[in-house]
């Protein structure tokens, strides 16, 4: 997902091989006694996607350090509290497939689809256990707190998103407090956990926290596009899967905002009946579409303008390309 | 479900309050500013029974104390960890309840049968989460760490005991690793916790999660056999799960061990057809019943017979009445 200009590549060399060692970590994490765990968290692996927070920890990292930068800005906590991150996100993508009944993901065949619902509740159950021994195993209990905090706000945003299925009435308001809850304060979380390690002062680990939640907004709005828009073949997962599950998304929360009655018993009726190209005709031609996509683009100048606390640097600059990606990206 | 002679009543009256201290901080520990969250998690105080945990551990180091003990004997963090390990047990059992289908928990009817599955995930999600945070808020690295391996374990025999499901070929091997991981090491660590956080010596602490390890197997052993012979009024849920679930019990096993060809054939077609009087009848006759009885029995003797390093104290006679109570209960 990122672009490297020539002379960022050392600095993105050093990220790919610190994402690497990530991936060592979060395998031996998981490894169990019995061979039938095994089976299963290998199939896990094949949900891993981008390594979002992983990379944003890692770059964050990075650029607390300025240039020039070489491995030693990261260190073993730092690759720890990556994987620990990922884990995580791992957990609710395993939960999610629960939550949603999506078929497809990572164009790979979802765990609850092969082995069951129960099977993908206890696998996340497994990831989320570990992650938070993983954690432990800093001995330092204020990262477990924080981590702690952050998952406590993420199932809350999950439990928000839940209850407001099928509310025709959902504000814009209640949206991007869903939003917030379920992604931003994670996505926040790992680029606040990146300085924090560095032992950045306090004015850079709050701007790195409000960089990384205005993108964490950013992706979400982009997902939600992607699921409105995308065909599955590019996205890599089931679309149409907010539709399915009487999910309200951006693009139909602006529509509704400035409809006429009719227009709203239009776009409603079309949404209850599960009308996809009909829905996604609609929202494409009235703008509310672009206007969506508009506030995504908004939010990653917002997260970028948060950088300017950091020294200039390939890592930043690396930052920026990141939060571009996040609103240019087709999967 | 504890029988207090009059000498101990003095303890017992400290076991409740203690107990009740423990129900504020789960309470408060799960208290969201969303107030659709809290009117979730005050449906989860329904599924509150006899708080086995908390009372394990807050009992075990009041046997380290010894006579007299008196409230002095508890810590805040004696009451931080039980309601840690009540909060685990909690969401295990919500997230059962995705598993079994279950319709009926504690004369409630189950977040899942309510809400749906994916509610019950997100709520079970956020009770483990929230566990972990608590636990956290302890500011002892080596705590998180010990229950996150506990819990990886748990989970370990979760998925074990989901992918023997309907395998009519399970050894009794097997079954008690499924326990043991599934139950005892959760129940284990909860005496082990209770007397580590009174600074017990390595040679009691030790004891004291063999004590544990060995009730938490007992208590899974008479669960199966109420499951299997109770009626729904006494139990107070939901029983012939196991049976629904195409799980095999420890009955079962020891039926399957002596039967002759014809004798392991019938009993099969017995449990395929579900034909669930039927197998209760020949399970019964044939002893098979009695005899699993026996040997939860015998681990209840195992388990009191750790105690022995204990002072002689009414904290250890409460204990021994508890473990006794584990295979003479209805519910």
């Amino acid at each position: 997902m990122l672009q490297t200009l020539p002379q960022h590549l050392q600095i993105a060399k050093v990220l790919h091989s610190e994402l690497e060692k990530v991936e060592v970590i979060f395998s031996r994490q998981l490894e169990s006694d019995l061979a039938f765990v095994n089976e299963l968290t290998e199939h896990v692996d094949r949900y891993r996607g981008k390594m979002l927070r992983p990379t944003l920890l890692l770059l964050t990292a990075m650029a607390v350090e300025g240039d020039p930068c070489d491995g030693a800005a990261i260190s073993a906590r730092h690759r720890t509290i990556a994987t620990v991150l990922e884990m995580i996100h791992m957990a609710t993508l395993v939960h999610d497939d629960v939550l949603d009944e999506a078929d497809f993901r990572r164009r790979g065949a979802t765990i609850s689809a092969l082995r069951g619902n129960e099977m993908a509740v206890m696998l996340g159950d497994y990831l989320i256990s570990n992650a938070f021994h993983l954690c432990s195993t800093e001995g330092e209990s204020s990262l477990n707190e924080l981590i702690g905090s952050v998952t406590n706000t993420v199932c809350e945003g999950e439990l928000l998103q839940l209850s407001n299925r099928e509310n025709l009435d959902l504000s814009i308001e209640t949206y991007f407090e869903i939003l917030r809850r379920k992604t931003a304060v994670l996505v926040g979380a790992c680029c606040r956990l990146g300085s924090v390690i560095s032992n950045a002062p306090d004015e850079v680990v709050d701007a790195a926290d409000r960089f990384g939640s205005n993108l964490g907004i950013a992706f979400q709005i982009q997902d939600d596009l992607l699921d409105l828009l995308g065909d599955r073949d590019t996205v890599g997962k089931s679309t149409g899967r907010d539709f399915d599950t009487g999910k309200l998304t951006l693009p139909i929360l602006l529509y509704l905002e400035s409809a006429s009655p009719s227009q709203r018993e239009r776009v409603l009726g079309v949404f209850e009946a599960r009308d996809e190209s009909a829905l996604r005709r609609l929202l494409v031609e009235s703008g509310a579409v672009a206007s969506a996509y508009a506030q995504a683009e908004q939010l990653v100048e917002d997260a970028k303008h948060e950088l300017r606390v950091f020294p200039a640097s390939s890592g930043r600059e690396l930052l920026y390309s990141l939060a571009d990606a996040v609103v240019t990206r087709s999967s």
